[in-house]
């Protein structure tokens, strides 16, 4: 992202967020772990034990609190915030409450660890908290021209790690499931992430894990493979998953499949400005169940991505807002039978005036790679 | 870690926990992200939006309140914990609260969500909140046997990437930053590391950011290169610093290692049994300090490691806790000269009975490597 587009976007970024902050009565926003940070500043907190805190009031000057050791880190933006720099023998959260002063309505980042919550809690009794997501997420759920322009280098280079995976360039059988997790990270980075942040790899009876953990289990014939990897390119996420078969698929893995991938072309075609998250999710929710494979559903069909790998908005039962333009989520239903098999299939998709834009095109077709 | 050996040290881990919750008048611990969990359940909760927390009574059953579409990665320890797993539809802080009843005083973990800490806050406005490293810090911060031999490992293991570092193995001159820290982090991984928790290059000028995040800055000849990397292997992790100068170093260069190579030494022989933790880091304090160089000293001596990459105990001035058997922690003074040049050498230590081991022998001269 051009060094003079940030700068001006997150301007823009910070009066936005002030206006907010007004209509909701928030008097300061204190920002440390998390995306709202480096989104309005361009520093993200290190997550360790030292505590770095923006202090944003409603009014008035921003300071960002940091570790003296970590103030080189620092790129000073002098129109938008002051630096403090703390020293060792200092109480962060004391400089903290002492920028917050009686300001009574605080929101502080979501990611931020219960210690440093506890710490300002007791040096500020009566102030009211709230998360800092009800004042920042709207903004960032929206992404600008240049924001989509990212996610969609980052979906192009995830889909051309998928797309050797589904063309059978990547070994699977008789390797683990750990191996091939490393591979596809490794290819991550190759087409240009700066940082990978998972690669699920589940194999046979792992496949109806949908978070599973890659281990030593190696991969046999005849077996699905969900694989559902991501990374950082330019500060904003990639999340791509497909599932292959090592061999010649069973009929009635061909059915789940055929009823997944079904599903999961309705709710991308449901994504349409103006329709509530909650009903992209029932679209494929109602098709998969209308199969018989309702028991077999145990997660939403989807999540906002952007800065964080799972942000606003949530396609999920009772999230009853809209979508907007500039909104970017995954799709991506997944039919689990315990213990047995599963697969998933996901792209992220952008909601526009036009129509939902997918960001991933890797063939979503039952993949068999060879045994 | 065999697994009969982690299970029994586990069990035993629970008691001493409930004992410990007793004496400090602890009703339930609350545990999530950071490696309280693991270290009492093995298992570790993914760092996302959905809650994970163990609800543990000082009397009566544990329950880990766990998301559906993770209870797969669970291994179930039924005699330490029964398992809850909730639906998307669900709120798990409304569980958590159900589980904690009326009992009012809480402790939870540390790196727990803002997010989870307001809401379970808004759920039982009664509870007095705790952060859970009261109970479990002086706990985890004396290692057992086996832990000891796992930190030794992972020691050894980051010895071998930092042997081929000094010994002009690794090329710096004409590379970025960010490439010689894949390379690290490459290495640690070859070496036996699952996973790579941080790798710092900082050339020239960077070297004087302790913190420095590797960018596209390409090393030079003459320049100080500080390399600070460490993983995690088997469960625990390593930490290693080691400062080398891309060609013949200047005499003032020389000068401020010499100063720092005997400081470290010192602080290393002073951790022996007993001696409060600040007393190691005013050892190293007084003589860089005495040298000249105390306007360069922007951090503490040490960190404890374990499980976490820093933990209990801090070397650090106003922590008077005396250094017991099983304590394990970084020694680690570094000198920065602002955007000039700086250095840091870094060893694990363990304190024993017999006096400090160190985990790391990698010669802590100035390495001269080609320019």
């Amino acid at each position: 992202m051009p060094v003079a587009h940030a700068d001006l976007a997150r301007g823009d970024r910070w009066d936005r967020v002030r206006r907010r902050m007004s209509d909701l009565r928030v008097d300061a926003l204190l920002l440390s772990l998390g995306a709202d940070l480096p989104w309005l500043s361009g520093y993200q907190a290190m997550p360790l034990e030292r505590l770095t805190m923006l202090v944003l009031p409603a009014e008035g000057e921003a300071t960002l609190v940091v570790p003296r050791l970590e103030e080189p880190r620092v790129r000073p933006l002098p129109d938008l915030f002051a630096i403090r720099a703390w020293e060792e023998s200092e109480d962060p959260t004391e400089i903290v409450a002492g920028l917050v002063g009686s300001r009574p309505s605080l929101a502080v980042s979501d990611r931020t660890w219960a210690t440093f919550i506890l710490a300002l809690q007791a040096r500020l009794p009566d102030a009211r908290w709230h998360m800092a997501s009800t004042v920042t997420a709207p903004l960032r759920a929206v992404k600008d021209r240049e924001e989509v322009a990212i996610l969609r280098r980052a979906g192009a280079a995830a889909d051309r790690v998928a797309e050797a995976l589904v063309g059978g360039h990547i070994p699977l059988v008789g390797r683990t499931e750990a191996d091939v997790a490393r591979d596809l990270a490794d290819r991550l980075v190759a087409e240009g992430h700066q940082q990978v942040n998972f690669a699920i790899v589940g194999s046979g009876p792992n496949s109806a894990s949908p978070h599973h953990d890659p281990g030593g289990r190696r991969i046999r014939a005849s077996e699905a493979v969900v694989c559902d990897f991501g990374g950082t390119l330019d500060g904003y996420c990639s999340d791509i998953t497909r599932t292959v078969f090592t061999g010649e698929p069973p009929t009635r893995f061909r059915h789940l499949y055929g009823v997944l991938e079904a599903a999961q072309a309705a709710a991308v075609d449901a994504a349409v400005v103006g329709t509530p998250c909650e009903d992209v999710d029932g679209v494929a929710r109602r098709a998969i169940t209308e199969a018989g494979y309702g028991a077999h559903l145990v997660h939403r069909t989807g999540h906002g991505i952007g800065m964080e790998e799972h942000e606003d908005p949530y396609l999920v039962g009772g999230n009853c807002e809209a979508l907007a333009p500039g909104h970017a989520f995954s799709v991506e239903p997944g039919i689990y039978v315990s213990r047995r098999w599963g697969a998933r299939i996901e792209d992220i998709v952008v909601a526009t005036d036009a129509g939902p834009e997918r960001l991933n095109s890797v063939d979503h077709g039952l993949a068999v790679v060879e045994a």
